[in-house]
């Protein structure tokens, strides 16, 4: 099942430029398992903001619920979570 | 997967009685096959409106929207779907 | 460029079954040409409503509003379009 | 009488790793003993956020005051409270 | 158990002012008959509108919803409640 | 005149313990002394949350507005008042 | 005591044109006369809408309420109120 | 003074063909005579939507009222217009 | 030309007492320098917040900014401006 | 393609004068580039808030993004963008 998952990163003030690069690289390392397992499917930017939106594919809300809170930024993101049903014409 | 779904009932002002009472009835009778075949596991009346919250149970967000859009009414429901995951302490 | 594009279909009470069932073919074909000439390139249900999210490409926004404005139900269409920017990770 | 009660946890930056882990394990204690009275009957995780929806059973609103205060974590809990009447069909 | 109960009326244009005189007599009457049995123990008007905001007292939510669609014009009523808990400095 | 009144206390993260205790019988104080003189009728607890919600009486906005500024947790409250016409079954 | 008060003016479409002028001609009557008494204050127009902000005093909102329900578009306004508490640097 | 008015237009179902051509005749005439006195200076469409935003400049609010009120498409439109200050690096 | 000014003082809690107290009395004597030229013509308190609604009289929005930012307190107000047009009843 | 594009400066309180100062020059540093090729086209103050709005003008908003994110000042910024298409009458 596909959802529609939008996320703006919200990094406290006083985090150091040596935790916040820290944070990213682990990010991105998450972010390419992730796609590697075929969970996160395509991810764009917000334009503009620190924010993006991704198609993610999980079994269920339980499963995708785990694949966000595995993101090493999850304490500092806010997540909302859009699920989406097969359009007919896509079959 | 569960999903938490609310829909507020708006038939339109010109309906005749008779159509409604029909609408009502036809409703009644599918709702009662969606509990059995356990889509629809819980129903709550929001006080005051004519609205309600359901508890369903469906493999994925496509098959909820086939039972929802098999609803009599459901040309006239103006619903909004909420994914649940599992909670730790539930399982 | 890449569109998020958002549609709630709110079809007219008084509209005829006929006038109803031709527009959706009418639809149905208009959309499969935008599919195949790489505009609308996805297209998902929100569960319950009668409303879909497409992701779209076009040059700029008057493209796609030219686009959006061809589909033969797009005057009983409310229609919202966010602009997505490539993330980095896509590249 | 049920109601449908959501909450947000927005623990602050500040606290410490063990505080945080004290408080968790003293509000799944608190929980269990909601749950074995009867007063906590579902609980679900909202996907992507550190948010849950409860389904709660208690005489009235100041009951469920009572037993929401109880919860080691509501100092730092967003609650929203929304009340249930049984449906028709239920009964 | 006390709600705050907020009504909007919106009887629909077409009404005939014979059919709006004899629905707010009949309101009369049954508001007359809540306060009788202790069911409503306030109505204030909100100025400027055609709203009320009342305090209701009922075992529960069910009870209350009975109470509230009982009332001849709640077809057209646009109510919205809220529970609540009694303050300890009230008892 | 009788004015409806939320609010919602926000006291700091950093304020101690004591200092909490001296305000919030402070405010009790107070509290008692705008009830004997019948500026506070109700006050109610919204549940859940760190809010209440009261019925108070009062001359006009200005002395409204003085009475809610004696409280002395008022920097810290966010209130919002709605005024409250009288409903002819009420008279 | 003073109001904000602003209203917008929403006559049904099937309203003929004779009937408009009629009640635009009622309305600037009785708004003469609240002038004259001292109700209404100032008036203002929300540029590109047929919608006014106006400056009322009245002694509190039940006379505030008889003053705008006197007005022959009421039963097509949507009006909403806010409380003026004097300022010190006015006094 | 410029403005930043955004305007959406909702005919009406039941208008004709006939009128609604006539409508936008009118509409296109009156903006190019507003246009050439330098009223209206720039005009986009929000994609999507029967909407436009256009950047307006008159001495203040109510000649922009008026100016927007001549359009023949007016009783239709719903405006919004937001006051814009000149920046520093314009200058 | 006239502008409805809303504005919300946010100091913030580390803020000493002299200092808040040096602020407001900046705040006032600049209050009053700008009804002596007639920028500043009305103010109100909204009831039961550190928020005044005014109404100013400036050229346009760039010197109605020009005198919002000259308030010593500016750097802490949430400030929103409504251009308000002259209705005809008032010429 | 046009965009128009809105933000609000939120400078941490703790931030020193100096580095306020040094951004700010920064800020306007970059912002001269980017109407030199073209990029912001113009740039409005809302009126009382520490906010601007701007036209601005990029291939995608890819683009838009990475000239959005080479502003100084843009880890401060709370960025929208809306893309706006050609409106006929403009061609």
């Amino acid at each position: 099942m596909e959802f529609l998952v939008r996320f703006e990163t919200r990094l406290p003030d006083g985090m150091s430029d040596a935790e916040r690069t820290r944070l990213k690289e682990a990010e991105r390392a998450r972010a390419r398992e992730l796609r590697a397992d075929g969970t996160l499917r395509r991810l764009w930017r917000v334009p503009g903001r620190r924010a993006v939106i991704g198609l993610w594919e999980a079994p269920d809300a339980t499963a995708l619920h785990d694949a966000l809170a595995s993101l090493p930024q999850w304490p500092w993101l806010d997540v909302t979570v859009e699920p989406l049903a097969t359009h007919p014409q896509e079959a």
